[in-house]
């Protein structure tokens, strides 16, 4: 069976994606629910409410990770787990993450509504701090429980504005006592998500399988020059600013002309840039920036982070300036379940669904399960490719299509006893 | 008369200088006497207690500028002034500003000590925020004093951080009751202040006589793009910051290579960076920075005014985003009086020193001061050009050189009855 028959619903799906997007909901219509902040709290409250009017039960970890239960018949079957994040960039959109995790709820209201039962155990997750935007690094709720990162190093986290990742968990009453590790017994793990790129909507497709996530390295630079007036000549500066410019436009044509074999270019990214000591008329002393590097090919990568370095060692030497290129954090190619990935491929073929097989550049809680646990991911189009932005959006018809195939995957994994 | 023989100290003077920089003294060895903070407070309370201990009478106007009077044989003759600034950048040193009002006030010391009186009488000025660090524009005392601003758009200015000048004024007791525009009636002014470019050092010379102020103006720049995932595609993205860098880059390019027909090339720097919505994995929607160009010659500031916002142009056109060049502020090229500029070659002359003309590259107060007050300035070199900069160094020889110079065009404008 690679269909289910249950009672889905698309419209119910949409208006509480609609409903959860107010908790935080900006001017421009996205939502700013950054995570551990009170509007984090406010949208797991509601997620609580949803998923116990369906009786579920909800366990809290130590990290703060949210994970409903629904019994299986088998309760000592390790259980299949469906999930994603609600929290969301401070610029975020009404979809990225959230669309995983409701799309999780509404395959339990249907099974509640039918009465269903599943052989093994269901399980739906909202993870804590999946963006990394507030605490850095991402993902931190999945590898903390797949033992990526401990628990005292994420508890003892810090943001840019100094807050601590435990205190404020703690302030917002959404730690739990839950050993996070515990979740490395979960049989399979399935997620959906919007695409954040746009190869699905330009290929006219409803609906991605993702096979494998791209390799992915950051990177923190700090150059070192010298303040000087900016009434000086420019001979003899030593303008930290200067130097670094030419090296973030280099992280563009780096990431551009480094190209797989299969004709795949990489991704490359500035996210942050802080200079000092930052007044109109001195020339900056010290320029930091953070660099986000990405290829489908880890060989690609590798080239891409020697070709940052070399750049870095020569504007350092023709500018006279220090320049520290310092490794930030790695993920690995990362393969999905070959089986699971069958599975939904089936699923959107049997729905009629025009599907592709695509990678994921990006960072997702997934890639973190796949460490330990047989996962898939199906991936939603997103018009333009447009995420973290508050106009991210995608129709509901998409939206449906991708829950299907969530749904068909998970209920067949689970395996369902007709009610 | 071209030379004093008045008792004047370099000693003293340099002592002074110590004494001072210990007032918002930092670990690296330079002041961090921002305006209108506290430590702005404790040195204007030194300055006080120095001058009024060799009998000056201080008043202080509606814009905190602090005028000492020491009275002529003819107290209605205009008086001859002397003036320069305590308050620094954030990471400023001993000299910038210091040395100019502590010359006047060694040279104040040595007249109380000879009893000798001047014709006309004496002021010697603190101005209120030359920096412009904390409040920009810079030069807000001496613009306010001249009329280029108007007293209640100076106190409604406010810094980066919201503080209001006029409050803050008030909050550290030092807003006095004078009309600052009387100031306007000054029969001549002086500047002592050290070069922060590295002509005079390389050249040998001890002292420099201003001849005039180089043109400037300031820019703020605002890139607008679209934010995208960092795991996002290349194509299709656009990005603000990789726009912004090859701007920011531009803005070293046009300075060096706009060069006038003495071969006097332009200054360029970039101040301050921010963007938005400044997270790792976001490439930004926004990116703003101020640009800050300099030239000697204005038909070659007009053409690198033109040469930024034709590549501006031409960046918002080849990367799809919108870019915004917004005039901040202008200085046109200011000549300095030319009988006090040849009464200072002659005291460098009578002196011995050797000294060369130049211009400054740098705003001054004495450069507001020439658009109404016959005006010339004195530069004493610096190691290595370096100001805006805790390692700022000057030798005692290059200070006492330079206060000499000033008392013997002052004395000679006040004209000296001798004891």
């Amino acid at each position: 069976m690679s269909r289910t028959n249950l009672p889905l619903s698309g419209a119910r799906l949409w208006d509480s994606l609609m409903e959860m997007a107010k908790v935080g909901g900006t001017e421009k219509g996205g939502s700013n629910r950054q995570t551990l902040t009170d509007v984090d709290a406010e949208g797991r409250a509601l997620l609580r409410r949803w998923g116990e009017a369906v009786g579920l039960t909800l366990t809290v970890d130590r990290l703060g990770n949210m994970v409903f239960r629904r019994e299986g018949r088998n309760p000592s079957l390790p259980p299949v787990a469906i999930g994603s994040h609600l929290d969301t960039q401070p610029t975020g959109g009404k979809f990225d993450g959230v669309l995983g995790v409701l799309a999780g709820l509404e395959i339990m209201r249907a099974l509640h509504e039918a009465g269903a039962e599943t052989e093994a155990p269901l399980l739906l997750i909202n993870w804590t701090n999946e963006e990394g935007a507030r605490f850095s690094p991402p993902m931190m709720g999945s590898g903390g429980a797949m033992g990526v990162f401990t628990e005292a190093e994420i508890l003892a986290k810090t943001s840019f504005d100094g807050a601590v990742f435990g205190e404020e968990l703690k302030r917002i009453g959404w730690q739990g006592t839950a050993d996070p590790t515990e979740l490395q017994k979960v049989g399979h793990y399935l997620e959906l998500h919007i695409e954040q790129g746009k190869l699905l909507e330009d290929g006219g497709e409803e609906v991605g399988i993702v096979t494998h996530a791209l390799a992915q390295s950051w990177f923190e630079v700090v150059v070192e020059g010298e303040e000087a007036h900016g009434g000086s000549p420019m001979a003899g500066r030593r303008d930290a600013l200067m130097a670094a410019a030419p090296l973030i436009t280099a992280v563009e044509e780096i990431a551009r002309s480094t190209v797989s074999a299969t004709g795949e270019p990489g991704r490359g990214t500035v996210g942050v840039v802080d200079i000092y000591p930052s007044s109109r008329n001195v020339a900056p002393s010290r320029a930091y920036f953070t660099v986000d590097l990405r290829h489908g090919d880890p060989d690609c990568l590798a080239r891409m982070e020697s070709a940052l370095k070399a750049r870095a060692a020569d504007l350092a030497a023709s500018r006279g300036v220090k320049i520290a290129v310092t490794d930030f954090w790695h993920s690995p190619l990362t393969p999905f379940d070959p089986a699971l990935i069958q599975r939904a491929r089936d699923g959107a073929t049997a729905r009629g669904f025009k599907w592709r097989d695509i990678p994921t550049g990006i960072g997702h809680d997934a890639v973190y399960m796949a460490r330990k646990v047989p996962t898939v991911m199906v991936f939603c189009p997103c018009h333009g490719g447009l995420s973290h932005n508050e106009a991210e959006s995608i129709t509901p018809e998409w939206a449906t299509a991708g829950m299907q195939v969530l749904a068909d995957a998970a209920i067949a994994t689970a395996r369902l006893v007709s009610p």
